[in-house]
């Protein structure tokens, strides 16, 4: 089949996360690039689109001019990837929609629950699809705890232990004047009040609860800012409560001294418990109470059909990052596909989208609530 | 030297911990256990110090017997291990240091603060000395961290995780008739009213604490008791301030299928992080500020003078949990030489006592209080 | 730049090498396929073109075919990759070298000595490049380690052990029916005379020597057929002798049970030692003689120019199998754009080529000949 | 039961081994050490003794003192305890053995095959025991491994791979001047013709027999001497062919840097493998074929009534060197006890004795037999 045309917002030189899209978006071959605006200035956007081998008619100066044009073309873009700082989601993200071209958006939602709310309004409205980028759901060890969860391998949940430490904001890198990324991601009016809680916690928490197969219903919260200076929070002690009766605690941390991207989750039910991290993705240790530990390898013994779906080499042929990312783009494919020809894909159950985007956005305002409410316990 | 004359308060047949405690005091050739009241019942204490090859005119019915029988003695007892269900502890050690008997005693240090408080009081009056048996403390990589932390290599410290999940609870195992460990352990009346907390809750808090040098302040729990019919919680969330600004998050649980005694921390300062786990427990992890990691191994490059002296084998030659606990009591024999000899040895500074088993004891009340005020904020 | 047009031969349906060598091609974005001579018969070949989305008058019957018509097309391929069995990799990579079309082959280089030897001459002869996916080289941390060993971090090498155990071939899948890959790799006929030494044999001996620096001068070796009724060797033992040195052992295996793809080596100097594992790739230890070992991460704290030049995500952000077979296609990439404005790019002194494929004949051939002539030493 | 007095030859002062043995009696309480001739000049011997807190009458000056002295007294020693380099067994062992005194001897068993010879004609004509201390046999979780592949839980054995890497040899220590240990084991005066293959390789060679159930029949070695003016082995690269079918390799090394004592064993069989380290070794890797990997922990689930005899902790409570050590001890009182009776005790099954000495010292003069014809097969 013909790749899906896909445009892209953000994702300049220096931006971490854009090329990853790229490269996710590549691998299957499911996409192909074909425009963008993809700085904040159109000087930039276009230099940047020239780089990247784009048409110059298709190297956009702003999202708004793109949008209007791309869908104009007979051959325009079906999708478009956001990948701008978190304040510049919503608008973009609307744009498109309203114009019936599927979204693919980096997470968290949006900076303010305003612009959420303006964001939901339009995905209610729209035909075309939103997808949001929670890329760490998209492993397939990730997917196959879900599903053993679901069909009560660990009988009824008890314990959620979810963990996302990092230690490359331990110092002001913000102040450094050289380090864009920790600008915008410890700058409120670009990232939203939330610093790691925001960065970070919102993965730790669709994870949990992607897993788990339940919601975070309240939680107690304890946020600090450890670096002098620093405008948001770089470490966030958050007790969790779900729907299903689960317990559970979240830590996330950007001054942990050690970490590089150690996102972990442990769950614990009556009859078993889970152990998955993402630095080490193609590993899932699953006990069964009373029985010897289990290391369940992707695509080796014990791996099940939904994470060899999501697979594309054999056990012991490590797969990482970019293909848990691709993982997402390619369900985005399919389930475009499917909605394009007027149905639905049951991937979307398991892709993250708005409902996903909201409850994080939901957890983030939660978070500052209760600590600044010396951490009482607050509904999401 | 001669070793040190010892008796033992419960540790008869079928007790864990007491066999624990008779290896550790015997693995340095330090003591030699002489007396005994081994049992709750007179005959099944005499029984079992027979089996043990104790002195018949020494196996006591109780303890008030064997505490005035050995105070006679020319050749009694310079100290005595405590051994008991945690109510059963304040009564002996009192009775032992007002007959100026040294006291090794297990922790949590009582069950209820009114005999915690009658404990410190005999204690202040004694001139016999108090050690707790808080053995994690005494792993050698454990006295290397906290050198560590005490000399600056890792900056001030910002965040202190530690967790202690088990799982030997996840069933109701105190219902099952064949189970004295589970029976008093979660009997409110035997262990206190802490079940988790109590057992492994401050181990937790202690390590935590002696490793960071600082102290809990003030703290925020979230208690359950997953298991029908239990009295006690099976599994906590603690959220910690301390005293010199860090800020923590503890979890102890025994329905964490999969963990058999997960001691696990982790401390992280402004420098430098440090990692540790209990059930590898010869190695520790450290990490300056944008270097690589390093494995520091006991007695291998990296290991300190704290954690030599304090190991009997070279690098590579594991030591374990029974060589932790040793370390307890080759300091406790090393302080009570002193005493006796009318000085104080330095060892005490690093091995716990009474401050750390009140500390322990205001922890297990602040945790339960919290709890019951839906999780806010306690000072210890 | 526009991407390199690229033509492969093989990789079929239900070829695992062929998905992975499109997949490689296309997460940079370098190379672009739209030829292909994919399967035995002419018939399959257009089928699993078409079903690639090829256009139809580019999917050949045969290679041979293929090389003819491409060539006189102005649009033509620059480069092909030859993905077939074994015996089937000389005449393709003649028939497309000989017209100047770049070659990127599997390894190893041929299934016979005399097929080598033609290959050979045709490359010596060609303007084209020919380079060979050893892509275990690739790895950013194997790539690091070389660079290691090469500026002396090491100091001399000593000792270099390898292995590569495998359990897939335990029990007689080739004997099933339904085991394409089995099938051929034990079939001396397609596969060559080596069984576990060609498949991965080959592998081992070449990352050995990639970073160590050293050549194989002479080995001994103890091959086994473990499996009833089994062709070709299912484990070896080598013992090694290099030329620089330093001595070592390979350990080779299909039949390992537990092991899934455990390629894994270590390298021992008078200075330091080197470890590193195919299935957990990030991590590279390094221990400088009588200091704490180290984990040196992919772009993380540690990380040398070496591997991050082939590194896409920053630390903890692990990559994987595929990102390591992109790094030979990226490096072909920039190897042929030179190599067609008339110059030589650098890359190709890390990018193996003839002189690898060449010495794992020789491998492969004295593996052979010293457990023929009870493993007596045999240079290569 | 009254522990069974025990005396010791060699383990003065700056020794390693004799600390290590003097622990592995006291642990279980089943021996204590009441005479010595504990170092090479009477006079230190008598210095340590007392340093020990012995008898002034039981410090001996030499063995064949103390052998006379003691079988002479009433309350003389039941067992003695050879802990000297390695020329310096066979000499004692005899002393004592012809005196009906059970010996407990470190390995290897002696420095030359003449010294075994002797000493196996006093074994064999002896009433006391001889046993052997492999230690490393006596883990719980080797006792397990032994059972599982005599029971068929692996089905036919086919591979066993055994390394012993170590780095305190890495450089010429043996000539500092300050480092006994390295002096005896270089020097092929006090420890055999053998230096790594001797002190560890032997170490290895035993495990792998003890586990596998089979006996290595012949091999073909490589040996080392890579430090410049080093008298022995440093590094060896051994192949084995076991008399039961099964082939393996064998490594030692004392120069690999980055390895402190980092014995371990893998076996594979038709139906499924088994990994263990030395360093970590309350674990057990066990993977029936096709399925998952599993964690066996000592008492935990998993763990056999073979482990659970020797382990003195629950699960997660970690055992260690020394424990190990001490199960030899704990194995030679229940056979002394029982011979001392008339009986034979069935532990004699699993404790190494004469035929495990001998076969190490076949081992050792095997290895540089073949080594010096250029790594040919040797027998046995």
């Amino acid at each position: 089949m013909a790749p899906i045309r896909l445009g892209m917002v953000g994702g300049g030189k220096d931006a971490f996360i854009g090329a990853v899209h790229r490269i996710a978006a590549r691998i299957d071959g499911e996409f192909q690039l074909v425009a963008g605006a993809l700085s904040s200035t159109p000087e930039k956007s276009r230099e940047s689109g020239l780089a990247l081998g784009l048409d110059p008619d298709r190297c956009y100066g702003t999202y708004e001019e793109m949008a209007e044009a791309e869908a104009a073309r007979p051959d325009g873009i079906r999708a478009v990837a956001i990948v701008t700082p978190n304040h510049m989601h919503a608008g973009p993200a609307i744009a498109f929609l309203n114009r019936g071209i599927h979204v693919i958006c980096d997470k968290p939602l949006t900076a303010t629950m305003e612009q959420a709310e303006e964001l939901a309004a339009a995905v209610g409205q729209a035909k075309a699809l939103f997808i949001l980028t929670h890329n760490y759901t998209a492993y397939p060890m990730v997917r196959q705890a879900r599903e053993m969860v679901a069909r009560g391998d660990l009988g009824a949940i008890r314990v959620v232990q979810v963990e996302y430490p990092q230690d490359w904001l331990t110092e002001a890198s913000e102040a450094a004047g050289d380090n864009k990324q920790a600008e915008w991601r410890t700058d409120p009016a670009r990232s939203g009040a939330g610093g790691s809680i925001g960065d970070i916690g919102t993965h730790a928490h669709n994870l949990a609860c992607f897993v788990s197969g339940q919601q975070v219903q309240s939680l107690a919260a304890d946020l600090q800012s450890f670096v002098p200076g620093r405008r948001v929070d770089d470490n966030a002690h958050i007790m969790l409560r779900f729907d299903g009766g689960a317990r559970g605690a979240l830590w996330c941390s950007q001054v942990a001294v050690g970490n590089e991207n150690a996102l972990r989750l442990r769950v614990y039910g009556e009859k078993g418990g889970l152990e998955w991290a993402q630095e080490d993705p193609n590993y899932l240790w699953f006990t069964p109470f009373g029985e010897p530990k289990r290391l369940l390898t992707r695509r080796g013994a014990g791996s099940d059909a939904a994470a060899n779906a999501v697979s594309r080499t054999p056990g012991g042929h490590p797969e990482g990052y970019l293909e848990g990312f691709a993982n997402i783009y390619a369900g985005a494919a399919q389930a475009i596909r499917a909605a394009d020809a007027g149905g639905r894909d049951p991937v979307l159950d398991v892709l993250p989208g708005l409902e996903a985007g909201l409850a994080g956005m939901r957890f983030i305002a939660a978070a500052i609530r209760s600590s600044q409410a010396n951490s009482a316990w607050v509904e999401l």
